[in-house]
């Protein structure tokens, strides 16, 4: 048994995951969040565990990334999609490929369409699919390359799957943790009974509000985070 | 890996669960549906498992299992939590035995309340809840010995473990699949916020109608399926 944890931010509703190996500890974090810097080294702290990976499924507009921090007073290697075009990475992974540390494997899957460098994380039978695919909706392509038409084959390729693979979101805005892919395929009403047409036509009917932290997020998180993020408000500097 | 399925009954929402070892291709069913015998048999043959166990979480008042028929045809062995009482049953399981099937180790967790049998197993860190845990939901306590009293304290107990524990239930009627301990916790209306009281209150309160298949299913249950439950309408004998 590996040891998996899914943690939350209130303040954004963002999922973060930890996977790690039981014997050897080593643990990395899937879309940390800068806020929750303090929780996450409590979490690795707690178990006994060495962050050697933090991996983001996309350039976060909502949050600034944890990557930047963890990466800075930690030894992990920050980890992103081979779309994201990130220089600051210290890995650019691509579709298909995979990242092994340990017992723990993870492969790369590709999946544009929230954004152009979105990519989704499969480990076993567990799929973490960011802002591509969210329980009962998926995330929206009105910004930073958005594009429904990418974001519907995507969505499909993830849901060539077998039915029982998990889906962990990188979002949940309503208390929703987990899915797989039967139900999403059977109930998510942005993908039951939608050919592409009708997913597009929906997407740009959406007209939603500009996110509240894009400009903040999208240009610290195009810096992996940053170490010069800085420290949270009221946080001191030994936590 | 092992390989797991999840499978479904329309007539009746009722979930089957398939779990094999890949290696040695010995598999489990917990909770086969009598008239999905066929479906059953071939999802084991595609896959080239041979059935060893079949588990009851309890005995069902909406179908009849399938273990009967299965038992008669396979050389499986019918399992069911000690408190069903099933003289029928190859094995009685009490809390906290483990039924081991090579690399497959299941612990089986007394859950009365729906039933005074009703049993969950856990496999790793994934909870088989019958209808103890629905999505969203929970079974009704007003038959077969149900006790919302004994229902609380049962469920309860599935919430003790971490909030990342995956939950397959027994049945669901809106095409939810999957949730864990976590999201239960936080959304489900007859656990979020219900203490005891209010648990009990509320569960009286349903007033349902009686199930439709239980003068059938209830006696045919009680002895295990029975080899003499005979074929589905419609079936040829080779099916």
């Amino acid at each position: 048994m590996a040891i998996f944890r899914q943690l939350f931010d209130d303040a954004t509703s963002t999922f973060t995951y930890l996977i790690a190996d039981e014997n050897t500890r080593s643990a990395l974090l899937i879309d940390p969040v800068h806020e929750q810097y303090a929780r996450d080294r409590a979490v690795l702290d707690a178990l006994g565990l060495t962050l050697k990976y933090v991996l983001e499924t996309h350039v976060h507009a909502d949050h600034i990334t944890g990557g930047g921090r963890l990466r800075h007073e930690t030894a992990a290697q920050f980890v992103a999609g081979k779309g994201t075009g990130l220089s600051c990475a210290d890995r650019l992974i691509g579709d298909g490929e995979t990242l092994t540390m340990d017992s723990i494997t993870l492969e790369a899957i590709a999946t544009p369409g929230h954004t152009d460098g979105c990519t989704s994380y499969r480990w076993n039978d567990r799929l973490f699919t960011g802002d591509t695919i969210l329980i009962d909706a998926c995330g929206r392509t009105d910004f930073q390359q958005g594009s429904a038409d990418r974001l519907y084959d995507s969505i499909q390729r993830l849901l060539s799957f077998p039915e029982e693979t998990l889906i962990y979101p990188g979002h949940d805005y309503n208390g929703k943790r987990v899915s797989c892919v039967g139900q999403e395929k059977a109930i998510n009403p942005y993908i039951a009974g939608l050919d592409k047409a009708a997913f597009v036509a929906k997407m740009h009917a959406l007209n939603l509000p500009k996110p509240k932290r894009i400009d903040v997020a999208v240009p610290a998180n195009s810096l992996c985070g940053g170490a010069d993020v800085g420290r949270v408000p009221g946080e001191t500097e030994a936590a």
